[in-house]
């Protein structure tokens, strides 16, 4: 296996999106390359195996695919074993389709009828793109959804077709108040994008100071994590991300204005939607989560003829900001996606971590599915998309 | 002159909405009473003598005297000397109406042809609730708006209406991104309220640490500020709010997270609407702001026949979180100017500081205006609001 870089900055979710200077990723453990092929036929032949139907193992397939090619492993790959686990035990339903409850010409009321969140996903924003396109503006709200993984997936769907994307999700309780010990809603997360001539804005984010996924992250590579990040049980915030993972408390960014966004999604996700919110959330994934997920699409057309060029006025002037430092110019929500799309296609691969891959040949075993070839000498091969 | 309490941990923006646990006011300088109804006088005859016709008058006036009865200082009052000299300058126009430049079901574009920010605001919170009444959501965009003070009156307008409201506007730049030193962006504010039986969740707050007018306060109370809510003209982060208010350089709430979320609404309310953004906006009220501002209204009566119920029951969930400290309970958005409203029921009038009092002696001065009156003995009348 060749060891290769290890983007381990960008598998926190919680980076996604941000112009934060994170330098390029520092050889840190052992990483192999998977062809991106086939790191599509895996998935779908796992899926396939437990039941989904070609069409949407197709879907999910490239979901999956796409958020490893922005860097966004914690979404990616890392997630089909959860995906197939809930499949099998039916807290995500093979072969459930979302309907809608409710609708006007603006708004819909969806129930996920505990389909996987990237269908669920994918249909209300379709449906909220739609709306906009004769109202001006979709809102559309859904229930009984499972984790959608990678929200500005589906902003972005709002983005491609010249409409702004707004996305955002509940999750299970894992954030505490500030001056509190114990956590009542979750790192609820929010996308946004829109796209002008020259640039895309593309933010994708939570409103705690990372995620669940970095603390992992950090166990998984020996590391400390710094203060701020999660606390221990006592609600005292720890190094250890050991002791952080036992307790699932994360602080909110910004203490308490991260805290108050991130109710005002759970108010909209959750208790708008009839959806499960706060603590009603189970956190042991012992029963289906019946997430809420919010999905507004919004028609510049309908506002401004330029729309674009303010837009990329916009984006040049925030870029144009002067950095403290030269080496270190600001960057737009998004820029770092671009920049680990680039580094895939320099690979020519994607850069999975030995672990993960591990985790996959027992997954492939237990399915009798064929494990993840690595791209030893193919690494040459051409991306396919 | 009654030496009393004074709020000073309410006078910043950033602090209206969230649950911090803020102490009690502290004595830390003069102020004096001044009854609701003479503030409310005070400000007509001020308003009148420019020229505001006397229906617009009643509506400003009970604007800002609400604004110091919640305990946001900053938006109430201490903002009238600002208000009379645009509306002097012309930057903001006596007899401006906003007119509506093209509309849908759900939405509408809003020219607010320079007139009073509250005058704007009312308008279009007003229009998004009767179409969030017929389509279930109503999102309005204002261009050509002028400083609209505390944006969750605007909220609360449609919570009242027993309908969720969110309000957004940019501001001048004000704001870094991080690692940078130069702002590009405003400390943009956003508001949301909602009611249920129970409880009320009234979250208003800006995107940086804390607002200009917390440096003001620091500066004449002669205060070191903390590190970390704004930087000298090198961009470094300093302790005095003198340099700090020469360089205006705020750091945003939770980082890029802070900044990312202030770039969103600036990208909704100035680049969508047409108004200025960014550092298109004059930071020295050279000119007309011509600022930028949404206003979102969504009916949950098209969602859920028993949201009020959910909505309390998320709220009762938030506010039993464990606390750090049994002494310090953990606050709903809202709670804080609750309390303030109950301290000037208490006092039976509002707390004034001395300086803003001797600066409104000059403007009587200048206006020829009956000086405010202060309520020596008068303090044990009762409060007319």
């Amino acid at each position: 296996m060749l060891p290769l870089l290890r983007p381990a900055q960008w598998l926190g979710s919680c980076f996604r999106g941000y112009h934060m200077p994170v330098p390029f990723p520092q050889q840190r453990g052992e990483t192999s390359l998977v062809l991106v092929d086939e790191a599509r036929r895996f998935i779908q032949d796992c899926l396939m195996r437990v039941g989904v139907s070609p069409s949407k193992v197709r879907c999910i397939s490239e979901f999956l695919v796409v958020a490893d090619y922005r860097g966004n492993f914690g979404h990616g790959l890392n997630r089909l074993d959860v995906y197939l686990s809930d499949l099998q035990r039916g807290y995500a339903k093979v072969d459930a389709e979302p309907t809608v409850i409710s609708e006007t010409v603006a708004t819909a009321h969806v129930n996920g009828n505990s389909a996987l969140g990237v269908l669920v996903g994918n249909f209300c924003m379709d449906l909220a793109v739609k709306k906009a396109q004769s109202a001006g503006i979709g809102f559309v709200v859904a229930r009984e959804s499972h984790h959608f993984g990678m929200a500005s997936w589906y902003a972005f769907r709002a983005a491609v077709q010249g409409l702004a994307g707004m996305v955002m999700s509940n999750s299970a309780p894992t954030m505490m108040a500030p001056n509190s010990k114990s956590a009542t809603i979750g790192p609820n997360c929010l996308a946004f994008c829109v796209k002008g001539k020259d640039y895309h804005f593309v933010l994708d984010m939570a409103a705690s100071m990372r995620d669940i996924g970095a603390l992992e992250w950090a166990c998984i590579n020996d590391e400390y994590i710094p203060h701020g990040w999660a606390a221990n049980k006592g609600g005292i915030s720890t190094c250890f991300p050991n002791l952080a993972l036992r307790s699932s408390l994360l602080f909110p960014a910004g203490g308490h204005k991260g805290y108050c966004m991130s109710a005002v999604i759970d108010l909209l996700c959750g208790v708008l939607s009839g959806a499960q919110y706060a603590t009603h959330i189970p956190l042991d994934q012992s029963q289906p989560a019946n997430l809420g997920q919010v999905f507004i699409a919004l028609d510049p057309a309908f506002f401004l003829p330029n729309f674009m060029e303010r837009l990329d006025d916009f984006c040049g002037r925030i870029q144009n900001s002067q950095p403290a430092e030269e080496s270190n110019p600001i960057r737009l929500p998004g820029e770092l996606e671009r920049m680990h799309m680039n580094y895939v296609e320099d690979l020519r691969a994607l850069p999975y971590p030995n672990t993960l891959l591990t985790k996959y040949k027992d997954v492939a075993f237990k399915l009798c599915v064929k494990p993840i070839e690595l791209a030893f000498e193919r690494c040459q091969s051409k991306k396919s998309f």
